[in-house]
This record gives C-alpha cells, structure tokens and sequence, in this order.
C-alpha cells in the first residue's frame, strides 16, 4: 500500500564546533535527504544526545544573528567569579553550559512536505555548542510520514 | 483496517497580531476541528515558519498572565540604546524578536485524544509576537494518529 | 503485518515534588516500559497537563545541576516585592511558575530505539516544579513507531 506510514531513523555525528550558534541545515540534509525524499507528508525529529549544547531554529542569513544570540545566553547566564554555581568541577563554562541547554533545548520537530523539510524562508537548524572546547555531537534523527 | 495511521497536513495563516502574547487556541482549533475529529489517538504538531514570533502553551484564563509574559522578554533581552547587538539594520525590535523566538520556541506537539487537543484545564496555545509591526503568521498544522 | 505503526497512550500522574528541578526518568520509565519495550522504532512524547511546572532533559549525574539550574530560574525571573507582575492574585510563586513553564516547556519528545528511550549516556527527564506548594502533575505519555 503506498500509503502505509514508514519510519526511518540515524544516528548522525556533527563535527566540533567552537562555542556559539552555528547554522547546521545544510549539514543535517544531506545525511538525512536521501530517506527524506520518500516522505510526501510527514515528521522530522532532531534529538541531540547532549547536556550542554542545543538546537533551535532561527535566522539563516545574517551570521550577526548567531554571534548576537550567544552574547546573550552569555549575558543572561552569569559564568566565572560573578556566578553562584555549586557545580564547577568540570571548569566555569559547564553549568552555564547546562542552563543555556534548557533554555534553548535538545530537540526539534519539523514538518516534512513533499520530500523536504518545510521551514520558513529565512528559518534555519542552528547547533548552539555552549562549552569552550569543541566536541563532536551526536544527533539522532527520526523520520516518520508517508 | 480501521485503525491505519492516517496523517493530515495544513498550513494555516494566523491574522497579524499586535507585540505581545495572544491565545489562539479558538482560532487554530477552528481550523483543524474537522480532521482532527477523526483521530481517536494521536499528535498535532504546529510549526510557526517565522523567526521573530514563537507558539507556547501556557494559561487559558487570565490576560494578565500574557501582559506579564510580555513584560518579562522585554526585560530579560534588552532592546534599543542599551543593547549590544549588531544585527540592527531591521530595527531595534528585531534582534530581540529572534531571541525570544528561541526562547520560546516556534513549534509545539499536543496529544490528540478522542478527536481533541488533550491539553490541561489550564493550557491554552499562545502565539507571542515578538515584532512592532503585526504581521500575519503562517502555522503548517501536521496531523499523526488512528 | 509485523511493522505495522502502532499506537499506545496513558496518562501518568507524578507525585508531589517540592519547588526545583527532580529526575524524573525511572519514574516516567517505570509507567511506560511495558509498552515501550513493544518498540523497535519510534518517537515517545510526554506532555505535562500543566502551565506552572515543566519538563526539560538534562544531566542526570550530579544534583548540583538541578539546584544550579533552580538557582538560575530565581535569579533570572523577579518575585516577590521586586516582581513587575499584575497576576498575584494566586501568590507571588504563580506568575513566575508561569514564565519559568514557557522558558522550559511542558513538552518532550524522546527518540525510541530497540525498546527503550534513547537519550544521550548523561540525560535524563526533569519536572521541574515551580510552585512553593507541591502537588502531583499529570503527564499524557504517547508512543509511536514500529
């Protein structure tokens, strides 16, 4: 029955990315475009296995958006001497690093239509790495749809 | 077979709301009654296709509890003279208007039980408009379940 | 047919749980395992009926984190005599438990794969409670996949 709902889900790995907010769309597609071509009407789910990073959606052309938004989460979120946390044995960056997570969160859901994810015009998948040494991140990716 | 997995999608157009935290479940129910009736058990995923406006689900009852929501992103990311942003060229409004997007968030799931959003007593969807100037807002509406 | 998509949805309820954040998962896993373990692929989504506590993933190690991150939602949202709110009519914990419900959400959604949540070695499922007074917090679990 060409209707009958598949599934398709992978495991992909994001190379390191220093601390910040990085556009990722380009990135995440072509691990994942070949199944998501077999999908007329559908679900993507992004779930980042991580505790300090995160993925959000937000603008995809002027690179001033990411490098203001991390000014932020580092404004709101106090780090270093200035900060209460009790959590510190794996260095200052880490418990921001772990509120900023929440914040922004580790999953997303975007509508898949006619093959492609479909997002906005000017939207994007941004990987937010909020400790200062890059690490490689693990997303897994499911799939779901007709 | 009666309880094959079906899937509707729709993009809906939400009319342009002044800055500020809105309920709309009346207005967006409105538009997905008629499929979601037919879901005995299942998901409704919303996706805003905007960067500078966000869904979340919070109180049904009180407007105060938005006015206060609105008075709290204007505090906690700071907007004109005293912020530090470079994106500025879309106005003042506009680099605050993406952060609270990711804040927020620009996509909700709700469960769908016996043909209806299974939300709490309490909950109502809310589209915040993080923009001055009203605009409308597209939705796309993916419907999941048996 | 074996890989027919397949449906499963209950409704959990959660113990009080006094003001912060509280590791939730064996709790949540114990409800659903059953169900889960039917499972090869799919999507685990948990939605709390409730707009002044939330859900979020986060380290699951060292309890901290959680008081680090209760920490951090004081300081970030005012209560109390410092408080801009015009709802206090329900207590000045209400109108933050509000605000703090959107930053965090009231939703997840967790990748299945072979019969069990596949989150990240160091993530586990938070409710964090934002109320002074704990009562107990329904969460609508739904399963899908194959």
């Amino acid at each position: 029955m060409a209707t009958a709902p598949k599934w398709a889900q992978k495991t992909i790995t994001l190379p390191p990315h220093k601390r910040g907010c990085h556009l990722v769309t380009s990135k995440i597609v072509r691990e994942i475009e070949h199944d998501l071509s077999g999908f007329n009407c559908g679900l993507a789910h992004l779930f980042l296995q991580h505790t300090s990073a995160s993925l959000t959606i937000n603008e995809n052309y002027d690179s001033d958006v990411r490098d203001d938004t991390e000014t932020f989460l580092n404004r709101v979120v106090p780090e270093g001497s200035s900060a209460p946390w009790k959590h510190t044995l794996e260095g200052p960056d880490d418990m921001p690093a772990h509120i900023k997570s929440s914040m922004l969160g580790c999953a997303l859901t975007i509508p898949i239509t006619n093959g492609k994810l479909n997002m906005g015009t000017w939207q994007g998948i941004w990987l937010c790495e909020h400790r200062d040494h890059p690490s490689s991140r693990r997303v897994v990716v499911t799939l779901n749809g007709i």
